[in-house]
């Protein structure tokens, strides 16, 4: 039923989104646009999309889906510019790691009578550096793919269809869809994404200071210490935007972290030591 | 030159030791000893020692190396009992988590005329659950091996010759070996290796008590969120050892990151943010 797939942002969750399309079967056109012209030929080159287009407009205007997989306001910023372009019968939908801001502008530019149809997506898969290169047609396999759409979104039935179908192709992907609101959406991934990348952006900016002019004393850390660090690597550019749309939720996560560690610290030789242990084990029993 | 080493304490570590020992080509006698009979039968099963034996103080008394691989308590015990059985020309080693206190114990009950030799070792390698089934003969491979000798040790020929014997074979293991002093020790594996599982506990206790209730929830954050946490399966009964015998320098690291969490959570919307990122990339470098 899709035929013509527009892929906006061809880094590593764009060019892993056209590598997983066709390892899962799709066998219509992949059209390309990234505002970096190295990324953009690096999926080229790696078959991620067939063609390339140098305005993103044009690729969405010729597509029955348009997947948005650029930071979270360069998604608003062409939220904005392809309201204008895509029609009643077309989908756009994106990949952005915060919802509330994204499916608040969605409902506002998108769903309504003859405008076309947004959903908003969050697929939980990723690596600690970005880039075409690190494209993986296996990168959703086994992930979670969030939804977050508005039971009061209005489509024509066409439009309705094209959802539909994406999802189906996100199953077809190796993902598990889960489907919440996207304020409790925000909530969820400040506690399990948003909170792990800033206890690893603090530890390891924490470590560079204490132990980074000293190499051979990092690696006697081991894989525990390179675990609980690699997400150190994760680049500004993308944490950022995350940080100004979920702000509050990610305060509250951490605050919460450190009043935790605290706790922990002022019991280090009390009985609460192995409560806190066994809190944490109970956390990992089936992992 | 060893012909007779003795391993007290079969979980992980000792089990790895004699596994690792064998792969390294020793073929002299591995006897072992275990607090509890499983733990020693499944060593003897995975072939990690050769006898089994029902006394700690029979084996080491035979034996001219005798490795503890007991936690930190359990090791400062058997180091009391063993004093007054081995002699000058046999050699005690550990593979405890702190040295601070082992250590002093080593220059007061062993490394003097008429005594025997104590060196104390650290091994920077483990997995997050414990038990002999678990042993491996690849698990220092790679590992940093910490030792924390005194110079003012003071042995015989022979046991001098044992000690170079042995960090020969922790060579031959695959382990890269370090020297520091006792103190120096305990500061850096504070900030490498326990500030790293202090804050996978408090991590997982947290996230625990928030999402621990809807399992689908947990499976949310992915790659990422579990390898944050797999440290949080850590047995307590480890743990609790090194919380009371390094309390100091983990107390201080704890309030180090915990105030640099608060930093980075008053500077969401700040450019501190991009610089705790860059700082964190750092020491992700060469990683």
């Amino acid at each position: 039923m899709i035929e013509r797939v527009a892929i906006l942002g061809t880094g590593l969750l764009g060019t892993s989104v056209g590598l997983a399309l066709r390892a899962a079967g799709y066998r219509g056109e992949l059209t390309g646009w990234n505002r970096g012209a190295a990324g953009a030929q690096a999926a080229l080159a790696m078959k991620a999309v067939d063609t390339l287009v140098s305005d993103p407009l044009e690729a969405a205007r010729g597509s029955q889906v348009t997947v948005l997989a650029v930071p979270i306001y360069a998604t608003l910023d062409l939220m904005e510019k392809l309201a204008g372009v895509l029609g009643p019968e077309q989908l756009l939908t994106d990949v952005g790691s915060t919802k509330r801001v994204i499916a608040e502008t969605g409902m506002r530019l998108y769903n309504q009578p003859e405008r076309a149809a947004f959903l908003p997506g969050h697929p939980m898969a990723g690596k600690e550096r970005g880039g075409a290169e690190l494209g993986d047609a296996n990168l959703f396999r086994g992930a979670v793919w969030l939804f977050t759409d508005d039971p009061q979104a209005q489509r024509t039935a066409g439009a309705a269809e094209l959802v539909k179908s994406w999802r189906e192709w996100v199953t077809a992907m190796g993902s598990k869809t889960i489907d919440l609101g996207p304020a409790r959406h925000d909530e969820l991934v400040a506690w399990v994404s948003h909170l792990p990348q800033f206890v690893a952006t603090a530890l390891s900016a924490l470590l560079e200071d204490e132990v980074g002019d000293a190499p051979e004393l990092r690696d006697v850390g081991g894989r525990a210490l390179r675990e609980m660090t690699r997400l150190g690597a994760s680049p500004f550019s993308m944490w950022r935007d995350i940080a100004h749309t979920n702000t509050e939720a990610v305060e509250a996560a951490l605050l919460a972290l450190e009043q935790r560690l605290a706790y922990l610290r002022e019991n280090l030789r009390t009985p609460v030591l192995r409560e806190e242990f066994e809190q944490a084990n109970r956390f990992r029993r089936e992992g």
